[in-house]
């Protein structure tokens, strides 16, 4: 493609009306983002539009102004309401002819999913094809995706389903895409943080992020931050893929050394992946005393693949009587200190260790709310003891949202403990 | 406002560079057309910029030609990146000018919040103002709301945190924007389906769909649909809120009558919400035996605020020892059929019953993947068991999916058979 001006800015277009409805959002155009922030494309604006084809002619054709990649994603079925492949022919000004070999691969295709009826002529909707756009073929659909050059600029017309669309455009920013961009790929690092606030991190950061845009290459970061989870997303673009995985290993290297030991991954892996790694290595088991996480400990533990290399039980315990029964946590211990206490959370977690059995036993009582709070044990109020041969941590947290948000951050701040503990083992 | 055309075509924009971002996707827009919708406004287009002026400004110039309200999200902070005051002005063609009353305003709120040097002058760019422009207090942050008129038409800014915008809005479409609409509000209800493909409720679905499209007010639905879990949107358009709410009611029922008792909610509840009100109605207690599920069975009963009134205990037992010694489940049962089977699901489910103890009991074993599946009993086979004193009943089920999906349809399978069993006894 020597003498082709290089890709750089691209728009992404979806196509659907329940698009534009109060209950689904378009996410296709975070895939298409990052395969195309990877080629070392930026997106300079993305949109939605309904199934109206004048409209849709409307916004691609002030895209077309603006940037030299457009990427358009969904309305490609066989029905009367897929207007993607007319409104690009008509926006770009090309006839749209049906395309032959398309109609015998429709056809192969219907037949092979074994119906007896013929192609019912309503899918050769899917073969008419504007002038001069090369077929992409979907392996996982009857939608073929097109790309059309158009002078300096490239229209690539994905179908809407993501099981389609994402091999889809992975084999073609593998291809042709990479082909057509400059070469400065962007390379990007996930850094999770638990057991602090944002306004913490960013403070203890901000030196940094100011180092880092100084620099060759700079580096970029970003926060993204709900109740419990932190991530650092860091960033940077280079003329090669080394240089940037070099400059952006420093810049991690530089976070874990300013945030510390709340980093507890860089690579993306989830809180409950770190534990069970950590709990592999050391040949550990993990059982779990759920009163107000109500199993969501145990279930994140188990959402991990070979889980059950290190869970054998878990009891979850929301009755003062079931804590008794299930755990041996003494009756007098609970009218004494309340179940919401760190007495109790301790017995719980040493119960645990004994009943499941475990190396290590987790014990969490807590107010999830909306009710059942008190002004000195108010909505919020967890106690989370970790138990383990060699000893047993507790700690009091008081957390705030609603109640899924204090579920969420008990079971985010039970694991921390854990991981801290394993951390500090001799192992 | 008599003689002003009425708004009926919207556009939304919501600006912010991490808005371009593959890992954050703007979801104040959901809000925005649920809000719009109900007063008879359609969303045409969404569109999302990043802190760009120059962007912004043609983005906004070309979006007034097609629509009469645009309303934009974010971009309203102190800072150089908030550009949207800017580029509204600029595209509206109206000079900016420092509004003393915002200034004042602005000045008393940092000084409210115990802060003792004054405020940054960064923060008087949020006291800026396109001349004509009428201000919306923020009783959740510093930055207005801004209403412009302009001409026919309205452009609306709107502060980009969600706690922001979200009260701002609903007082800004109960006044100024309910003023200048035509009145032909859309009403909405979600029906949920259990048990069914997507495929087989939209069969029994289609001759509905035909007939309600042409009837006055006409009737329109979509389905939404994940695996485990299908939602049915119904909405209606009327001259007033009562005649579309009968119109609804009578699709509703229309519907739920052609899918049948697969419909577990016909007002947006969720399994768990349907099944914990049957509980307290019967005053029957639950407990949970699980083993693939991990947890999120009791996990997700006890998401729901209330539970500790039919939730006593469940024990996850990942192991075959767990099962023998927490469930009595006998382990030459286990032996004789394996742990993933019908024999062992019962015992896990009367053993919960007697252990918890509680009036239902549910037993869950299967095998979630990605590892552990046989040519007997591949990957998503999952037995489930609900027990009551009057009886037992089970199903074998064969679930596909990731290991998260193939956890969530065992759970919302068990949680329907729960359902189904309350609703048949006598109660």
């Amino acid at each position: 493609m020597v003498g082709v001006k290089p890709l750089s800015r691209a728009a992404i277009i979806a196509v659907g009306s329940e698009l534009l409805t109060p209950s689904k959002l378009d996410t296709n155009s975070l895939f298409i983002t990052d395969r195309l922030n990877e080629l070392g494309v930026d997106v300079a604006v993305k949109a939605v539009v309904g199934d109206d084809r004048d409209e849709l002619v409307h916004v691609l054709g002030v895209a077309l102004e603006r940037v030299d990649l457009v990427v358009l994603s969904g309305g490609l079925g066989p029905t009367d309401d897929d207007v993607t492949r007319e409104a690009v022919a008509k926006a770009l000004d090309r006839p749209l002819a049906e395309d032959e070999r398309l109609v015998a691969h429709l056809r192969a295709r219907f037949a092979a999913r074994g119906f007896t009826r013929p192609m019912p002529e309503n899918n050769r909707r899917q073969a008419m094809v504007p002038a001069g756009a090369r077929v992409i073929d979907n392996g996982n659909g009857s939608a073929p995706g097109l790309w059309i050059d158009h002078g300096d600029r490239v229209v690539l017309l994905l179908p809407g389903p993501p099981r389609e669309l994402k091999p889809m455009l992975t084999d073609v920013a593998k291809g042709w895409l990479s082909e057509r961009v400059a070469g400065a790929p962007l390379v990007r690092r996930v850094l999770r943080v638990a057991g602090r606030f944002e306004s913490e991190v960013d403070q203890v950061l901000a030196p940094l992020y100011k180092e880092w845009a100084g620099r060759t290459p700079s580096v970029a970061a970003t926060i993204l931050a709900t109740p419990g989870s932190i991530e650092i997303h860091v960033s940077t673009r280079a003329a090669s893929a080394e240089i940037a995985r070099a400059a952006l290993e420093t810049a991690v290297a530089e976070a874990v050394a300013a945030v510390g030991s709340n980093v507890y991954s860089t690579d993306g892996r989830l809180l409950e992946e770190v534990v069970g790694e950590l709990l592999v290595e050391r040949g550990l088991r993990v059982g779990v005393a759920e009163s107000c996480t109500g199993g969501l400990i145990t279930s994140r533990l188990t959402d991990v693949s070979g889980s059950s290399r290190y869970v054998d039980a878990s009891i979850v315990t929301y009755s003062n009587q079931a804590k008794t029964d299930l755990l041996d946590v003494d009756a007098a211990l609970i009218d004494e200190h309340g179940a919401v206490s760190e007495p109790v959370a301790i017995a719980m977690a040493q119960g645990i260790r004994h009943r499941a059995p475990a190396d290590i036993g987790i014990g969490v009582t807590g107010i999830a709310g909306p009710t059942g709070g008190t002004p000195e044990k108010p909505v919020g109020t967890v106690a989370v003891a970790v138990a383990s041969a060699t000893g047993c941590r507790v700690r009091t947290f008081r957390f705030f949202g609603d109640r899924g948000l204090v579920k969420f951050q008990a079971s985010q701040s039970a694991l921390d403990m854990v991981r801290r503990m394993l951390l500090e083992s001799s192992g």
